[in-house]
């Protein structure tokens, strides 16, 4: 009919209309990508829309506390929280609720979230999530299994020749604990990092000293994985920045075990994206300029480790390919239902006329119902 | 892993986590009923979960407004609403954004609403709803789709032999209005039909006088359609009461057309039921005691006559029959990933094992890959 674009004079912004085709199509990449997640064992839940503030922003919620919608619960007098991600919930089920059913375990989930502000690269406020959680194991095959279901996921949906962007949030942050920075320099070179402004780390790295000095080589290493593990493994790294690449290295060499083709890139000094991951953090982009994907990573789950994936259908949608919608006829009035209901198994859409002012064109159909077949409407008139 | 019980200690009242594997089943519902929407030309829209309240709450949502929760807008600092109904917000996007598009227009939606408060009988505040709007018709074969259209999506996921109860909304106002009855006799009469309270209603639409006094007989008449039509056809009606109820026997028998097998049920002066009702009410009930499948009807989508039917995928989850779960096979370390693929391809669960701690049986396996063949654990120990 049309597309999906904003009603600005209707809708607050950030907040769109999915009109036909695009929801359709969004629904059925969701449960595309969450059918792909079932045969590999994951779960599905569904938390509610709302829950109390303080379950809501505890631990892995409170990176999204400022960008959360607080309601009143006119039951409790407690307030309430509109989720803006959905990871916390599914770490409260898996500490409460499935305490006990063995580890690993592994969910899965799709849904809305809300955020109160939206950006200039991001104005969307309604978010929808599908994604999974591999909660109670920390190794580098956890890590590759949810980086490769991303994959398989976009896959599944038509969006192949993906790229694969591995960061290791801690990577910055450790390297400056070990060079003792802190207070504006730190700040300063935080800011540089995430500029990328190589110059100014290079300047402002000298002035901290080894082994901040690193960050710049680091920095430029960011690309093609294998280079960027070049590089880190000739870095002179301290103990706990060494076991961040090894684990990075680790998980490259899983992922490359099992899909050697997949385009991987690795930033090491990156540390821009979910605030609460604690090992590597994934982002799948498809080919060309589709932007993110899907994003993810190593985060806690309450008291457990944890690795996850959450895809973007939004984004899914605009990258995917557009398969062909089925035929629609007409079906006239007072037409044998048996014959319609023939057509639909066949994999037509009928829609029936109901009275005399229903014709093809007015339905939008391209055939109409003739005996038990589908002519196409240029023939028949 | 457990059911879907509310967790008191840990969410508000009436919102509740669904685990696995009703999450699945409820998201497997879902689909296959819009996909039945679907094949009969149904196209699928997805308002977004917030609107500003002037356009949330206009026409027949203004049914609902004391049930919206609010929230101020940050960015346009006006009020919004969260959808408490799916209907009112298809009104706006037929009425702005599609009111181009010939009629009638088919839409359909699913997704998740709020309300603020649960009720003794029905305590969820998060309702599912998965419906179909067929908008710019006024005419029995319209009403008729949608109610077969409900029958046929219960159908399709094993909800077989319905009933289908119809409500005319407008026919005791009607003849209220007809008989003078206003004030006080008015709430009386009011509250002694929705009780079902024969004796009370007899004594006063007595004192209310004709037409007030058919009252009791309607009352009385509710059951089989047919016998509460007979007694339609039999009573005496002012001009538009007898509207009301030609058009009820018009529908009715669109329907037993095309379903004369369905069990059809017809309250002619029940008036409970969504606000904005305007001419037939339809619930549809599962066979037992599952209650309310779905609810639908005719209302005034903005300028336009329509009617649709809302189901509650809660309800229908609960009456539909449980389909068996494919078979977990356990995928020991470093098997191959093409027989563990060529497993999924036949409709296995395959779960691989992360470390040497995973065993088939904490990651609840019953099989486990044995060269390129599932086997069943009981077999291979």
């Amino acid at each position: 009919m049309t597309d999906d674009l904003p009603s600005p004079a209707l809708l607050p912004s950030g907040l769109a209309d999915l009109l036909p085709p695009e929801a359709a199509r969004e629904a059925a990449l969701v449960e595309g990508m969450l059918s792909v997640f079932a045969t590999h064992g994951y779960e599905r839940v569904k938390p509610p829309l709302l829950e109390f503030e303080d379950s809501l922003l505890a631990g892995s919620g409170a990176a999204v506390a400022d960008q959360t919608f607080r309601l009143m619960d006119p039951d409790s007098h407690r307030m309430m929280g509109v989720r803006s991600d959905t990871t916390p919930q599914v770490a409260r089920i898996a500490a409460t609720r499935l305490a006990d059913v063995p580890r690993p375990l592994r969910l899965s989930y799709s849904g809305q979230v809300l955020r109160m502000r939206g950006s200039q690269l991001a104005p969307e406020r309604q978010i929808a999530q599908a994604g999974i959680e591999l909660i109670g194991v920390d190794c580098p095959e956890a890590d590759a299994e949810v980086a490769l279901l991303g994959v398989a996921a976009l896959a599944a949906v038509g969006v192949t020749d993906p790229s694969l962007d591995i960061t290791l949030p801690r990577m910055a942050p450790v390297l400056l604990d070990a060079a003792g920075v802190d207070g504006d320099l730190r700040r300063r070179l935080a800011r540089a990092l995430d500029r990328k402004d190589a110059a100014a780390v290079r300047e402002l790295a000298a002035i901290a000293g080894p082994p901040a000095i690193g960050l710049t080589a680091l920095l430029t290493a960011a690309g093609p994985a294998d280079r960027a593990l070049a590089a880190l493994r000739e870095a002179e790294l301290p103990a706990d920045a060494r076991a961040i690449a090894d684990n990075a290295a680790s998980i490259v060499a899983a992922i490359r075990a099992r899909a050697p083709g997949l385009r991987i890139t690795l930033d090491p000094v990156e540390f821009r994206g979910l605030q609460y991951h604690v090992g590597v953090a994934f982002t799948l982009y498809g080919p060309g300029a589709t932007g993110e994907l899907a994003r993810g990573g190593r985060y806690r789950s309450g008291e457990e480790p944890a690795t996850g994936m959450t895809m973007y259908p939004d984004a899914v949608r605009r990258a995917a390919p557009v398969a062909p919608t089925a035929p629609r006829v007409f079906i006239p009035l007072g037409a044998d239902e048996a014959a319609a209901a023939g057509l639909r198994a066949q994999g037509f859409i009928t829609v029936a006329a109901l009275s005399a002012a229903d014709t093809p064109q007015r339905l939008r159909c391209g055939h109409i119902l003739r005996g038990t077949a589908a002519a196409p409407i240029e023939e028949s008139v």
